[in-house]
Parts: structure tokens; C-alpha cells; sequence
């Protein structure tokens, strides 16, 4: 049994109004002890009551009582939310008293907590609860928000469920076993497994997206020394700065090198200046650039369209594609360009800009946003933006190549029945169906009061 | 007609919930647009409904959305209130679509205003809705909760009834000017008007307190020099410095010299330390000194129990008497008292402290508390806080004055009528029964948004 906790759900500071949330088997009963109104023990769920709240005869505040009776209230339990005015000194006067009735001071997340131990989501879903109050832009809320309303889970279960009916029928074939009947023939198990792995494959590939939607896109601005590459970023900083200013309320602090465009965060990393060179100094510094851009999502590669040459562009090109990641060809200094080679990365289809000039940025945002373009987000697929499901879907992963190679390796049923449990357990530790106490203090401390 | 107004009526910043208040007459219409769940143009008032916000078919947010129909909300116009998740992102988009489907960003207290023109309460009560919000200790909250619920209004709507009366008799009289009859005695017209200058005078004399209350109560710690002043000071500034970092979420500048007793707020003013001098500068000083005396509401008095003297004390003690203002004797260095000096203050029912061992300072501060004791609050008598009330009684307080000079100097019946009518608009003014826009801008424009 669980005892009852208050909380305040609003942000601290002064507002209209602030709202204290109050979740548990006594919350009714709490609550009318110290409201002055209707009697809440004989309302309906989903009302709102106009009342006082007083601590004996002293009034302290007038308050609108919204009840949720169990089990139609986020938590499953009876819930009242308490909204008062919203000053400091109200909120923890009402709170004290609250405590003073029986009340406990919830610890973060813990109302979330409640919702998932008495199912009204899983795991998956209610991490993604803390993913949407965090989430500042719209890439971020819509994964979050997708992943909230299930979007995950679903694609878990179907998982589990897949994997649960090939385990049956190995567990079929154990309890025959000495009558050597194949339920199922291996070459079918494996291809059951194969298709299990492709989903997984296909989710643990979307964390890349995932992570840079959470973090923001690794993107790397690279080029020759003196292509413009700081002229590029400090445009394109300045124009997001006077962005982000004109939002009211915002005092996050501004990490500098992140840029959002049209809600897509774009976190740039700086680079040293491609050169060959046979310094060995120099040489790490472009060897980390090269890494760098091995790493990034997306490169804006910048040429320098007044003092390249033809020649070298084949041959930075070249370089780009071998990394194999998307990339933008950016021809910079549009004002001066020498034409013979504006001419040679108009066939590479290479966007123009003048980065000191502030020309085309737009063109250029555009082109970059289009390059990421979140296909996956477009088509409705589930984007996976937690590191524990990344690591939870890596290792179920792992299992069932144990299990493909145990079949392989003609193992007996049982080994194979195994390295399937082990699979379920992976996923269930995903959506919850497996928890530890550890597991969840982890999850639900990283949430905010009053969640 | 008004339009329909939407804002955040919760804090800014990130927390569990965000609330987003609509009021106006196409709120169910604008808020039934862009929810999917009950319709609500359906659903009974002080309901709650889950559902979601979808721009389009993009969902921006799972809410709960309550509803109040007029008249029976806050501004007695249809109010929904969205409780949404406490992410900026998902409030501004939430704000961004109802203003693209036809509501309108309020105006700071824009709500409280509506209210107010929509009868639901006067303009005092108005003005304490924001003094309530911005209280943060026990007895500002208590005054402004008094005021809201209409302990001062109800005061003048007294007082305007009874000058009402008394205007209506003295018109009665202009209509029978010519029969030159009295139906009110002069004696007994101007012991009404002695009254009710009476209830001014009782009203704005509390404003004292009123003010002290709202902005600390004026206090000052003299003494001669090295009696230990800023040694106390320090004392009691530190300690409370410690009470308010125990507070969680408070992120108010501290202003040093406003030190909490129990919930009461003393402001402390620095004394230069008395002394009698022939020194002309000096003098200017002790002069100043003495009218910070004179001007506080409570003097804490510092003896030196080492080097004073008791012929000294004498002195001291007719002056402070002199000054009328309530005081603490207090004697300090207790661990090195001279004997006979303590006997002497001990007559004087002097408090004992040493402010540099901080000995006995809960009783000092005990002390302090019942000094000022707000004998006025617990009687439940009503306090004035505000400026602009404290000036509007004054001001009817000086029509009253000119009605008495009237009658004194047998001034023709018109002429006493016309002051009566003075008087009553300036009550008038105070809970709003006359209203400039002027006037109403500057009350509602020093709110805060959402309420």
C-alpha cells in the first residue's frame, strides 16, 4: 500500500496561480479536513470545487479543489489538485498543512512513479514524461510525445510477443523431446529471429537520430584554413541569438554552439582547417577533424571560392564521400567567386553563399534541414532517443545471436530456450515488465518535484 | 463586448504541469476547435475533460482541460483552464495556436480586471488579489486575504451608506428650501459626520501598520556608541539568513536589513550611536538619529552594561519616553554586567542579552513581536495597506472637514450637499463604483500576467 504525497506541480516562483498536487489512498480525506467548501467525500470525479483552505479558523487561501477519483487520475489513485495563488508563501503554507494531515512530501517523479507501477503506462512511457517537460523544440516534443502515447512500447511488444510464441514452441519441443518432433522447422526459427533482429536493427539505427534530436545534430563545419568556416558559424549564432531572445520567459542558458533551425537543434563542432600537410603537429589536428567529421551527422563542407583551385575540389570531394556521411558542399565568398571553379561545383550541386555578406543563410538552413530531413520522424516510425532502451535493444540483440547460433551450432533446446528468456528479459527490463528498485530510483529521480 | 484572452497563468520556467487560462466569450468555441476529446460545448461547468491539443492532426500536447461557464468563473465570463505538461516549448505552442484560432494574449491582470468590471468583486478586493500574491510573509498574507475577501470594502461600503443618508436628508431639505425646514438636526448631522470621520480616522491611522506590514515594519536599534548595535544587527541578520536558504525555491534578492520574526518583517535601520556633543557635525548626526527615532514604528534601545552609568540611564530613558514611540530597553554584554546598572535597568523591565555571545536573542525577538503585536489583527479590525486607500481616505476625510466648516459657518444647504457629493466620490473611487481608465490601468497593469 502506498501512503499519500503533496507536491507543488506548478514551477516555483510568482505566478497567477500555483498548483499542488496531492496523490494517494487519504487524499480525500486530507484534503476535506482542511477545505472549507463542498463536502469532498460525496463529489464526483472530475469536478471543481470553490472553497477555502484553513488551518483551523485561519484562512489561508480561497483554492479551486479539482478531484480525480481513483482509478481515472494519472497516478490510478484518488488525486487532488489544489490550485491557489500563486505565492511562495501560500504554497508552503498549504503544503506544511497538508503535511501536517497525514501528507508526505512526494519525492521526484514519484507521481509518475505511481502511474507506472499501477499500469497506466509503461516504462518506456513514462520516461518519455520527463523527455516532454524537457523538450525544446519541436523535434524533441514530437518524439517524446510519440513515444509517450506508446509508440515504442507497441513496437516492443510486438517484439515480445513474436518472441514469446517462438520460445512456446521450442518449450513445445522440450516436452517431446524424446520423440524428436520439430514444431517448427529451424530454417522458419531463423527467419523468425532474422525479422526480430531487423526491427531492432531498425530501432538501435534510429537512436543515431534519436540521440541527435535529444542533443542536437552533430554537425561539423569543415573546409580548407580560412574557407570561412567561423564567419559561417558566428552568421549563423548571431541570427539565432536575436531568435532566441525574443522568446519571453526563456532563462536557459545558452549553449553557444547550438543552433536551432525551423525546431531542429544543430550542434555544431568547431574544426581545424584541412590541409595535408607533413608537420605531425598539424597533422593530429587534422587527423581529429577527419574524425570529427567521421563522426558527425551531417558535414557543411566550405570551399573557398576565391582561392581554390579545380584540381583540389576533386579531390576534397572525393575525401567527403569516402566518409560516408551526408553532407552539404557549400562554395563560400559568392561575391568574389572565381568562375571556372563556381562553375565546376555548380556541378556538384553545391549551394553559394557569402557567409561574411550574410548571403543566402537561408538557402543554406534550408538545404540543411532538408539533408537531415527526418525521414524516419515524417514516415510515423518510432525514433529511439534513450540510451537505456539503446543499450536494453543492443543486448537483446546480442541474445538472439546467441540464440541464431545455437541453432546453427545444433545446441539442444534448452540452451536455445534460454538465450530466448534472456532476450524477453531485456526487453521486458524495457518497458518494465522487469524492474529493480535501482532501475527505477534511477529513472524517477531524474524527474522534476510535482511529476 | 470583450474579446477572448488567453496566457499562462503558472510561473515560467519548467515544471511538472503549466496552466493556460482562456476567458471570454468564444473560449469554448476557440478551445473545442483544436481539442480532441468530450466536445465541450457539451459538458457541464467546473468539469474537467482529458484529451489532447492537435494543430491539424499533429498532437502538441495530452491535457486536461477545465471548464467554468459563466457566470460562474473567476471572471464571470466562460473560462477554460489548460493543464498541460510544464514544458516552454509545448506552453508557447499551445498560446501560439489559440491565437491563431481568434484569442487574444492578456494584458498583465487583464483576468482580475474582467473580473472586477464583471461584478465579481470590488477594486479593493481587486488590489489585494495582487498583494496576496505578492505576500510573503504571515501578516501580509493575512491583510491581503482580509481585503480580498472584502474587510475593507465592506468598511466603506459602510461609510458610504451612512453619507448617503446623510446627503439624502440635507437634499430633502434643499427640495423644502423654502418652507425652511430641518429634517436633521445640525448637532446631530455633524456627531454623524464626527463618526464616520472616526472610522476614517481609525482606517488610515492603521495604514501605519498597513504599510509596515507590506514593506517591514520601520524598526531602529540606537543606543550610544559601542553599545552593541551593529553587533545585534549582525546577530539577528544571520540568523535569519540561515532561515531563508533553508527554504526551497526562493530565489528572491535578500534584502539585507529586512529581517523575519515569526513572520512578521522588521525593517532595520542603521543609527549613527547617540551622544550629547558640542560638535556641530556630530550633532547634525545624533539629530538625525533622533528623527529616525521619532519616525520608527519600534526602537530597540542598547545599554552598555559595562560603561554606561546609571545616572546616564536616567536620561536616556525620559528621552526615549518622550518619543512615543513603543520601545525595548535592552540591556547588553549580560556576561560582564555591572551589578548595579542591571539592578536599575531591571526596574526599568529591561530585557538582558549579550549580542556578541547571542544570548538571549529568541527572547529579544519574543519581545519585539509582542511590541508591535498587531493588536489590530487579531481583533480582526481592518488594515489599510495600500496608498492609493490610505489617500482616498484622506481626501474624504478633508471633504468631511469642509462639510463640518459648512455647517459651522451655516453655509447654504447646496454648498454642504456638493461636499457630501466630494466625499462620496472619493469612496467612490477606492472600490470602484468611479473608475478612469487611467486609474484602472495603473492598478492592473502592475499584476502579473495570467491573473
Amino acid at each position: 500500500m502506498f501512503d499519500t504525497i503533496v507536491a507543488l506541480a506548478t514551477p516555483p516562483g510568482v505566478g497567477a496561480i500555483g498548483v499542488i498536487r496531492v496523490s494517494g489512498p487519504k487524499t480525500i480525506q486530507i484534503v476535506n479536513e482542511v477545505f472549507r467548501g463542498k463536502n469532498l467525500e460525496e463529489v464526483n470525479s472530475h469536478t471543481i470545487h470553490l472553497g477555502t483552505i484553513r488551518d483551523g479558523e485561519e484562512i489561508i487561501d480561497e483554492v479551486l479543489v479539482s478531484i480525480f477519483k481513483a482509478p481515472n487520475s494519472y497516478t490510478k489513485e484518488d488525486v487532488i489538485e489544489i490550485s491557489c495563488h500563486g505565492s511562495h508563501f501560500i504554497i508552503q503554507q498549504l503544503i506544511k498543512l497538508l503535511l501536517k494531515h497525514g501528507a508526505r512530501l512526494a519525492k521526484p517523479g514519484e507521481f509518475t512513479q505511481r502511474a507506472f507501477v499501477n499500469g497506466r503506462f509503461d516504462l518506456a512511457q513514462a520516461e518519455a514524461v520527463a523527455d516532454l517537460i524537457a523538450s525544446e523544440n519541436e523535434s524533441m516534443h514530437s518524439a517524446a510525445i510519440k513515444q509517450m502515447r506508446g509508440g515504442f512500447s507497441i513496437e516492443i511488444k510486438k517484439l515480445r510477443e513474436e518472441l514469446i510464441h517462438f520460445a512456446s514452441m521450442i518449450e513445445l519441443e522440450l516436452d517431446f523431446s524424446e520423440e524428436d518432433v520439430e514444431f517448427a522447422s529451424r530454417e522458419d526459427l531463423k527467419k523468425l529471429v532474422y525479422s526480430l533482429k531487423g526491427l531492432i536493427t531498425r530501432l538501435t539505427e534510429s537512436f543515431t537520430l534519436g540521440n541527435a534530436i535529444k542533443n542536437g545534430i552533430p554537425t561539423v563545419i569543415a573546409g580548407k584554413p580560412n574557407a570561412g568556416k567561423s564567419t559561417l558559424l558566428n552568421a549563423l549564432l548571431n541570427e539565432e541569438k536575436a531568435i532566441v531572445s525574443d522568446i519571453p520567459g526563456t532563462t536557459r542558458d545558452v549553449i553557444e554552439d547550438v543552433i536551432n533551425v525551423d525546431s531542429i537543434a544543430f550542434r555544431f563542432t568547431d574544426t581545424a582547417g584541412i590541409r595535408t600537410t607533413d608537420d605531425k603537429v598539424e597533422a593530429i589536428g587534422v587527423e581529429r577533424t577527419y574524425a570529427k567529421m567521421k563522426d558527425a551527422a551531417v558535414i557543411i563542407y566550405l570551399i573557398d571560392m576565391i582561392h581554390d583551385s579545380v584540381y583540389d575540389l576533386e579531390t576534397q570531394i572525393n575525401y567527403l564521400k569516402e566518409l560516408e556521411v551526408p553532407y552539404l558542399l557549400i562554395g563560400n565568398k559568392l561575391d568574389k567567386a572565381h568562375p571556372e571553379l563556381q562553375k565546376a561545383l555548380e556541378q556538384e550541386k553545391a549551394l553559394f553563399i557569402s557567409a561574411s555578406q550574410k548571403h543566402n543563410l537561408e538557402n543554406l538552413k534550408e538545404a540543411l534541414k532538408e539533408l537531415v530531413s527526418l525521414d524516419a520522424f515524417k514516415s510515423g516510425n518510432t525514433i529511439v532517443t534513450n540510451l537505456r532502451h539503446y543499450e536494453g535493444l543492443m543486448s537483446t540483440n546480442q541474445a538472439l545471436d546467441q540464440v541464431l547460433e545455437g541453432i546453427d551450432n545444433e545446441v539442444t533446446n534448452d540452451f536455445v530456450a534460454m538465450d530466448i528468456r534472456n532476450a524477453l528479459h531485456h526487453l521486458g527490463e524495457l518497458t518494465g515488465e522487469i524492474t529493480t528498485e535501482d532501475l527505477l530510483d534511477n529513472i524517477f529521480s531524474k524527474f522534476c518535484i510535482g511529476k
